[in-house]
Order: C-alpha cells, then sequence, then structure tokens
C-alpha cells in the first residue's frame, strides 16, 4: 500500500464524468435497440471507468497489442458499457453505438468475435474467468511479461460452478497478475442472487478459495483506484457493492428491470439527469502505456520436422501415439502447449508433460475450466493449445466449446476413450456422443484417426487449422495401416482396401476399422474406406468408391446411432439415387464388458460387419 | 452432542472387521473382474461400515423403501466397495461380487441403473452431492419426512464446480437432513488432489459455503461415528482424512496405484493379512429402522382434467403456453414440481412458481446443478419433475443429462429461447444444437411443439413418457394451429396443411412451421406436416405424405445444420428411392438481430420455404 497515491480531485472527477457518460452511452444504445440490459451497465460504470483509465495499462492506439492488460467482461449482457469504454478511448465513435444489436452491425447484445476489439465472446455467464485464468497463466509462466488481467463478473454467474474451478485454479498457481471484479449488485434475471448483498459472505468464499479478497463500495471511483492500485502475491477478488440500475432513479435496486431497455422519454429524462452531473471538466484521461517485455509468437506453419516413425507391424492405440505426436511438436514449437484434467496417463498427453514439463498445465478434474483455459492461452494467438481428458468428459464442457465457437478460438481438443472400446469403466466413460456433439459446432474439425501415423497427421493438421480442432482416440492397440510418407489432409478419407470385385463399400474409422479390415478376412468384396475427417467429410471419394461397389455402403462407428458418422453418410447421399446405405452404431446404453464382448453386443465388431454385408448382398440379390 | 453415546468396544470392533471385509472383497472383485480401482475402495472402508451399519436407518428386507435413508456413491469408481455392503446387508451373495464388470452382471465397474438396488448411477464424477441435494430437498419440503441424505464423494471430484453448485444450493436451502462425507485420500488418478491433504483448506472452503464441517480421521470408526451421530441445523460435511490404499502395505498412499487391481499373488497376500485383522466377532450388527413417514405418492396416470381452452386466431408463444400448461398440470397433481435457473421469466415457469410457490425449486444460476437435482428429486418415483432453462444453456449440464439417461432417470426438461427467433441477444443465448445434443441421448424424447395447444399436449405427455423428455419452446407469439380436442401422442406427426395439387412436402416445427404456412400464401401447392416429436420422429407420416407430393420434401429448422431434423428426416429415408430431401438450417454463427432479420438473413423464413420449393420443382422438372 506504501506506493499508493490518492489521484488527484481532478482525476476523480473525470473518473466520475465517465462512468456518468457510459450510463449515458449504455441508456441510448439500449433505447435504440430496443434490447439490452441497461440496468446492468449502470451497476458496473464505475468499475469500467476506473479500469480503463486509472489503473490498466494498454496502448489506445494498439488494442490488441500483445504486451496491453487484457479485460474480460464475463457479464456479457453488459457489453455496451465496455462499447461505451471504447468510445471513450477512441476505438469507437460514438454514434456506432446506436447501430447496437443491428443485424449488420459488429456490437451485438453480448460481446462476440464479430468485433475486433474483442479477445473472447461472453453471454453465457460464469465463463470469463476461466479464459482469464488462462490468458494470466500465459502472462506469468508462458510470456512471462508485465501485463496484468482484469474480469469483471457479476453476482449472478457466481452460482455457477465454472467459476469456482477457475477460482481454485487461480489460487493453485499463484495468479497474482489476475484481479476479478465482482460487480454484487444484488440482483439478477427474476429475482435477487442468492447472497443478495452479503459481500462478507462473498469475501469468506473468494478467501477460503485462496484469493486476497477486498470489499469496496463499487460507486466510489476513491475506493476503487485504491483497491486496484494494490500490490498483491495471490489473485486478487474486487468486491464491489453496487447498486443495479444506479443512477437511474426509478430502478435503482429494483426487481424487474433486468434486460429491459428504457422506454425513449424515461431514457431522455434520465440522460439529462445524467448530464447534469458531468461537470465540464479540462482534465482528459489516458491510459498508461504497457511495458513492451512480452516475447513475439509466431504460430505460424507449424510442421513436423520429419514423417512418422512407425513401422509396419507396429501396435499401438491412438491414444498413446497422440501423446506422442504432441510431444514431438512441441519438440521443434516453444508455443505448442499441453492441458489436461488428471487424465494424462489415460489420454497419454503425459508424455508431453514428461518431455516439456514447463508447458504443460495440469488442470484437475475440472472440464468447463480446462477448455476456458485453453481459450485463454490461446486467445491473441499466444499460444498453440492442446487440452486433452476422455471424450465423454467434454460433454461438461459443451457450453463453452459453444462459446469457443463464438469467440473464433482456435483450440485443439483430443477426447481418449472413445465408444464401446472403454470396455470396463462402463458407460458414464465412454464418449457416444461425442461427434454429435462437436459436429454441431459450426468451427469445429473432427480428427478420427485409426492408426499410429494418422494420428501423428491428426495433431500436425489441428496445429495449422482454425477454429475448434477435436481429435478423437482410442484405448486398444491396434495395427500400422499407413506408410509414413502417406500425406493427409483435412476433409481427404482414404482407400484401405479394395479389389476388383468389391461389392460392397464399408466406412468406418478407430477401432470400428481394424473390424472392417478384420471383416476382410471373411468376406473379401469389400472396398474399405478410412473417413479420417468426420467433419468435413469427404462426401466425394466415399460416393466415387461406393459407386464403384454398386451403390452399397455400410457406415460402421463406435458411437450412438444419432449425429455420427453414419447421420452425416446419410444426410450427405440421400438425394443421390442408386445408392444403399447401411448403418451399424450403438443402439442402447451400454454396459460394462471386455472390449470386444461389447463390440459384439451392440453388433459393431468384424462379425457384425461381415452379416451387414452379406445382408446387404442378399437383400439387393432378392430387389433385382 | 449431548445424546451421543459412544458404540461399545464389540459394536466398534464389528465396525473395523465390516470395513476389512469390504477390502477383502473389493479386492477380490477387482481382482478377478482384472478392472477396477480396489485403492479407492480401501480409503472409504471404515466410512462405509460406519454408514451402512451404525448410522443409516434403512429396511434390509426392503432396500428401495422410501422411508429409508438415501445413499449416493459419488466416487462412482468406488462401487465394488458399496456392492461390498450389500453383501454385508444381506442384498446380494458374497459370490455375485466375482461377476463384476462381466458383460451380463448388473454389477459394473461404476454403478449403474441395472442394479436395482440403485437410485442412480455415477461414474462421471462431481455429479452426486447435486442429486442428493434433490433428494434432501424432497425429504425436507416435499415429503417432510425424517429420512436423511448421505453422500460419499473423492477429494478428485472436489475440483469440479458442480460441486460447489450444490454446495450453494444445500445451504441456501439449509438442507439439514444432508451428510456430505468427503473422502480426502490425497491422491488422484494420475498425481495428488490440488489440496493434498490440507483438510483444513477444505473445511474452510465447506464453511465459507454455508456447510457445518467436522474434520475426522477417516479410519477411525470412533471418530466416524461420533461425527456422524451431531445433530446439525445446516447440512454437514464430515471431512475424513484417509489414505488411498488403507490395508494394502504396498501402495497405501502411492501414486499410480489408482484404477489399478491388484495382480493375483498380491490379492491373495493382502487378502491373508486383512483376513488376519477381522476378528471373530459374536456380534451381528444390523442397520437401524427408518421411521416410516414418507407420504405414499402415485405419479402413474397424470393426466389433463381438461383439454387446453385456446382459441382460434389467439396469439401466444410456446414458452409462455407451457408456463401455463405446467401450472394447470401441478393444479391437478401435488407432485409435479417445478425447478429453473434464474430464467422463470424468460422460460415462463414463473405462472407455475406463481401457482404453486410451494413446488418451485430455484436453482439459480447452475445448470449443472438443476440437472442433477431434478434426478435427486424424481428418484424413487418421489416427483414429477420439469426443470426449464434457456435451451442453450443446457450444454452446460451434458454431462448430467447423459448420466440422468444411464440412471434411467424420468426428468422432464424445457428449453426456451431456441434458436435464431432469440434475436438480439445473439448466438451465445440461442439453443442451435439442443436438438442434436438430446438426439444422441438413448432414452431421450424431443418434443418440439409449435402452438398452445400443442404445447399443452406437450407437457402432458412427457409427464406420463419414462426418460428424459426435452420440450423445445420459442420466444415469439405465434398463432393457435390446432383444435383443442385435437389428439397428440410421442411419435405422431401431424398434416397441417394439405391440397390436392400439392407437389413438394415442408417438414418444419415451431417458428420454421408458422413460416411454412406464412409461405402457403405465396405458393400454395406445398404440403406441411409438423413432427412434433423429433425424436422419435414419425417418418411414416412424413413418407406417406412425400410420396403424394412426388417424392420432394423440404424440412426447415431453426437449429444448425447437424444432428436435428433435417439429418433425422435425411437418415430414415436414405434408402427410399424417389425421394428428393432439401434441407433449411442455420449453417453459421448468427448474429444479434431482429428475429424476422434473421431468419431471412439465414435462410429459414417463409421466403427461403418459397425459394427452396420453387427451386426443388425446377430442378425436378429440368431432370424429368
Amino acid at each position: 500500500m506504501e506506493d499508493y497515491h490518492k489521484p488527484d480531485q481532478q482525476t476523480l472527477q473525470a473518473l466520475r464524468n465517465i462512468a456518468n457518460r457510459l450510463r449515458i452511452n449504455s441508456i441510448k444504445a439500449t433505447t435504440a435497440a430496443g434490447s439490452g440490459h441497461p440496468t446492468s451497465c449502470c451497476s458496473v460504470a464505475e468499475i469500467m471507468s476506473v479500469l480503463f483509465f486509472h489503473t490498466m495499462k494498454y496502448r489506445y492506439d494498439d488494442p490488441r497489442n500483445f504486451n496491453n492488460d487484457r479485460f474480460i467482461m464475463s457479464k456479457g449482457h453488459a457489453a455496451p458499457a465496455l462499447y461505451s469504454m471504447w468510445v471513450e478511448a477512441g476505438f469507437l465513435k460514438e454514434t456506432e453505438l446506436l447501430s447496437l444489436c443491428h443485424v449488420d452491425s459488429t456490437m451485438e447484445s453480448h460481446s462476440t468475435y464479430k468485433h475486433q476489439l474483442m479477445d473472447l465472446a461472453t453471454g453465457s455467464i460464469g465463463q470469463g474467468l476461466g479464459v482469464a485464468c488462462g490468458m494470466a497463466y500465459t502472462g506469468k509462466y508462458f510470456d512471462r511479461s508485465s501485463y496484468r488481467v482484469y474480469c469483471l463478473m457479476g453476482d449472478g454467474e457466481m452460482s455457477e460452478g465454472a467459476v469456482w474451478e477457475a477460482m481454485s485454479f487461480a489460487s493453485y498457481y499463484q495468479l497474482d497478475n489476475l484481479v476479478a471484479i465482482m460487480d454484487i449488485n444484488r440482483l439478477g434475471q427474476c429475482d435477487s442472487a442468492p447472497l443478495q448483498h452479503h459481500v462478507e459472505k462473498y469475501q469468506k468464499r473468494c478467501e477460503a478459495f485462496g484469493w486476497h479478497a477486498i470489499v469496496v463500495d463499487g460507486h466510489s471511483v476513491e475506493e476503487l483506484c485504491k483497491a486496484l492500485s494494490q500490490p498483491r502475491h495471490q489473485p486478487t477478488a474486487i468486491i464491489a457493492k453496487t447498486i443495479k440500475g444506479k443512477g437511474i432513479p426509478g430502478n435503482q435496486d429494483k426487481i424487474g428491470w433486468h434486460a429491459k431497455p428504457l422506454p425513449k422519454d424515461m431514457a431522455d429524462m434520465v440522460i439529462k439527469d445524467l448530464q447534469s452531473r458531468v461537470t465540464n471538466s479540462s482534465k482528459h484521461l489516458y491510459p498508461s502505456t504497457p511495458i513492451e517485455d512480452s516475447p513475439p509468437v509466431s504460430l505460424r506453419n507449424i510442421r513436423m520436422p520429419s514423417a512418422p516413425s512407425y513401422k509396419a507391424g507396429e501396435k499401438i492405440s491412438t491414444r498413446k501415439a497422440y501423446g506422442m505426436a504432441l510431444a514431438k511438436l512441441g519438440r521443434y514449437n516453444e508455443r505448442v502447449v499441453a492441458l489436461d484434467g488428471d487424465t494424462n496417463n489415460l489420454t497419454f498427453s503425459e508424455i508431453f508433460k514428461n518431455e516439456h514439463p514447463n508447458r504443460y498445465v495440469e488442470c484437475y478434474i475440472a472440464q468447463q475450466n480446462m477448455v476456458s483455459v485453453a481459450m485463454g492461452c490461446a486467445a491473441r494467438e499466444r499460444n498453440l493449445v492442446f487440452a486433452s481428458t476422455l471424450a465423454s468428459f467434454f460433454t461438461r464442457a459443451y457450453d463453452q466449446l459453444r462459446i469457443a465457437a463464438i469467440s473464433d478460438s482456435s483450440i485443439n481438443l483430443c477426447g481418449s476413450h472413445c465408444g464401446l472400446s472403454t470396455g470396463e469403466e462402463g458407460p458414464s466413460l465412454m464418449g457416444l456422443e461425442d461427434m454429435a456433439m462437436f459436429r454441431a459446432i459450426p468451427t469445429a474439425t473432427i480428427l478420427y484417426p485409426s492408426d499410429g501415423v494418422s494420428t501423428e497427421k491428426a495433431v500436425e493438421l489441428a496445429a495449422c487449422t482454425k477454429g475448434v480442432c477435436y481429435i478423437r482416440t482410442s484405448c486398444q492397440d491396434s495395427a500400422i495401416i499407413y506408410n509414413s510418407n502417406e500425406d493427409f489432409h483435412v476433409g481427404q478419407a482414404k482407400v484401405v482396401y479394395q479389389s476388383k470385385d468389391d461389392q460392397v463399400t464399408v466406412v468406418a474409422a478407430g477401432l470400428t476399422l481394424h473390424e472392417a479390415l478384420a471383416a476382410i478376412q471373411g468376406i473379401s468384396i469389400v472396398r474399405v474406406i478410412d473417413p479420417f475427417t468426420i467433419k468435413p467429410l469427404d462426401i466425394k471419394t466415399i460416393m466415387d468408391h461406393t459407386r464403384a461397389t454398386r451403390g452399397r455402403i455400410l457406415t460402421v462407428e463406435d458411437h450412438y446411432c444419432e449425429g455420427g458418422l453414419g447421420e452425416a453418410v446419410s444426410s450427405a447421399m440421400v438425394n443421390e439415387s442408386g445408392f444403399t446405405v447401411h448403418r451399424l452404431a450403438v443402439s442402447h446404453i451400454p454396459r460394462s464388458g471386455k472390449p470386444h464382448e461389447l463390440l459384439k453386443v451392440y453388433g459393431i465388431d468384424r462379425d457384425a460387419i461381415i452379416q451387414g454385408v452379406r445382408k446387404m448382398l442378399s437383400s439387393s440379390t432378392n430387389a433385382k
């Protein structure tokens, strides 16, 4: 505290003026839009003003500079408050605010990546702190730089478990460059938040989770300046007691005004009143300039320096091949980092961890936070991130994955233990819906390698592919299929087996591809295709070859019937004439059991493929 | 504490004997299976022994009796410890344990519903406490009964945010009938848990979240008996410091033994040693009998007492119709309960809340916990549960939904604000992947009503349908389509418009159904089908009518292209000849904007339908 100098009165008044202008602009924008959350903007006005014009260091001529302090608006519904700060900082014109929520505007109700100033989208609340953790971890351990990370949160979102995952993470890694400002305005969407204005309870919770926690009056620029200037050895929580709708006489601290723009006449009256509080201060505030001590980083053209070194006849699981490939990739680029959630000896990210311990981030059993931290680490292209856990556990983070897509975030994920081959561990640990989940993410690429070589290629391709890349790996060892010099591309299938007299094309990946290859021993007249990527799917190759096998295609997948390979193929082929599609997939919740038993019971093994092929042959014989 | 009587020495020794027999049986079962988590069973041996033979009250002749105390094994990987207790209680034969993980055994690696003794499945950790909260809430507020709820948790899962959502919920509702026993054995899957053996940190966190927290030696039956006997006015956390692998000399407190059965020779040696510690006690312990003060409940044949009362020409959103229908259903059955996550004035569950305040459970912004609480409330058929929030926010609980299916839980969910019609609020609040998500849940039924009448029917049908029922509702008001006496069934589509000269069948639901009906004004030669349920899909009706329109079908959905209506239809029709399927769906991450603008921009509005129909007509003319 010794080095804290209270700002002079002129500065304090200028900060108050900025806060009130923020209120005015937020009200104007939301009233013009007929949508938005003006009362949620008003409670954070002083916080935003102090952050942007007293505390944070950033180049106002270069808002995305990687030396700048970061700001995450976790309570995304207060986006107009952020847009108003951009006006103050000169990034935006005041008139642009009036396009809020217009269909052709980059200023959306909740901030999204569409605006170039934004690191990440928010809107589904309770996610910002995890992202901020990823940025702060990067600042402290990877960049080793001076920039700080500020995350503004609402009290409603403090009920989200993901927040407490992030709180644990931040204190565990002593992220002393991270500051969370909690806007305790008491009111949620429908009613009061559970802890109301009991700031001491928030403080107790934050402290128990290892944070330094300071309670302030969130409308006092003096208190905010002071609290935000305190030196710290822990992550810091500024618990700001505020009034929702502060500055709007009619609805301060009133239930029923969440997400409601003010009617025009009310807005005019309130704006007039707020304008009268803005003094003609001659003092113009500028943000402080950041220290430029972040290293330059390039994530372009990341390639494996050599071809895979697997040999024919070798056996390895794709999960293990993933770990080996990632460690190899990490050998040639210092900014490849790996995250895992206490499953590194299952996903085999432990191979990376052992080789590059300083670039491995243990996220413990908190998958939501792991995905958010991945997004934070990847922001501003600081790191090339791979996060792994069991395929089934990514369901825990579907909302975060959805927001990653809306943020246009480039993160790579690997889900091991896909499907039935998880075996004895039972259905709760089998990822049988992961392809359905990732296919419905617009920016997602799904790589589903089937041997060591293609897994290494999948890791390399994921590294160079924008958006959310998902690599699906299996438990069981399987034989090497491809030569080391085989070329792989996103959206390019491989014909793994063919002969002159093929009658049916079988499309399968992962373990079921090996089952298909085993089926050839029993019924040789099949052509076998490995789709390699499920999204995008190489439907051209699949169709071309299916035509050559009299239009008969059998899809086999270690996944539920819905939303996976079979539906992707069916949807793409529905309008093509002369094709017959049969699908083998898991139709019920499976049991525990040995992998080969389960593949048999649920009908996706070698024998089921042989039977499926025979059925197709006999039914088309009958039909013709 | 005054009424606590320390058990006599014979009882204490008998409890120790049970604990060691548990160790023996868990080791035997997992070694025989070649799979499982013996070290995780050994750390909870004394806890389980004391719970089942000192603390809990249950009828050992009727393990699922609704007066019994409930037990949730949240650390599901210690399932063999639970099976061993069932042996002690006489529910199972000791030899049956040796079938653990066999493909035809009901004893799975992680407990699932397949065993009749189990209330709910576990396995994906960090979910048990939320379920326990639902049971405890039911016990305290709905049943108003004496039974208590005990939840055994691991320290690894304490990193999951869902745990802290449940901790908040329990203290907010003062669930003094809930006891969480935390097995702090220090070690996770790969390494130590983040808080190691710092039981005081766990205690501080629990207290900050409003719990009474007691630290004990988890291997001392005396301390456990005492702690579990304390009267309470808050939820209680027993923080039990334990040793992972306790009783297995070679791997006590050692990293690298998670999820590893002992080799046969090691198992034999350990079992011999453990057997030597089991004394020949003549004392046989029996569980205490529960007080039979729970009311009988019947959830059979729940029906609406009257037909819907909407009138032609009336306009109402399906979300509002949901709230009204639920309130109506609640009027005629005392065990209909509603949950929401601070969105009741958006989903309109507030109508139920206002009419039946004592049966409305506010879960705040913690969707994972809301789904778990719903499962807990629905367990043992105590309540008919409807939980609602925005469709997009159910992605937050995908893992819980997955476990609900594995648990064979019957819960009803309503997701409002589906798709683009959420408008200005932007993509983070639009549910555009919900159908893909729910379709890939094997036990799910998806109801997608399009007007007030069908919404009321959907609520009624959900009430009578087993499994996970999901009702998808929209924001915008729309006209009543159906007569009040229209009969609806799960899996039965409705033909909403047809004429003699129909050339194309349009399948659409929700707002897009209304767009299709509007399109008739522009192009009358279409037949319009409302699928009503997306899963199961009435493919017969759809195909029969499509045949009548020369095989042309156009699907229109307010959802991403993947995994929804269009793919469901395509997959079902892929092998039918003479059909042409065209699909209109959302192909990119949308923006904020007015609903009608967004429907236009992303091509699922009236004009897009007209254009789609024309295109189908012209292309088939060209082709023929």
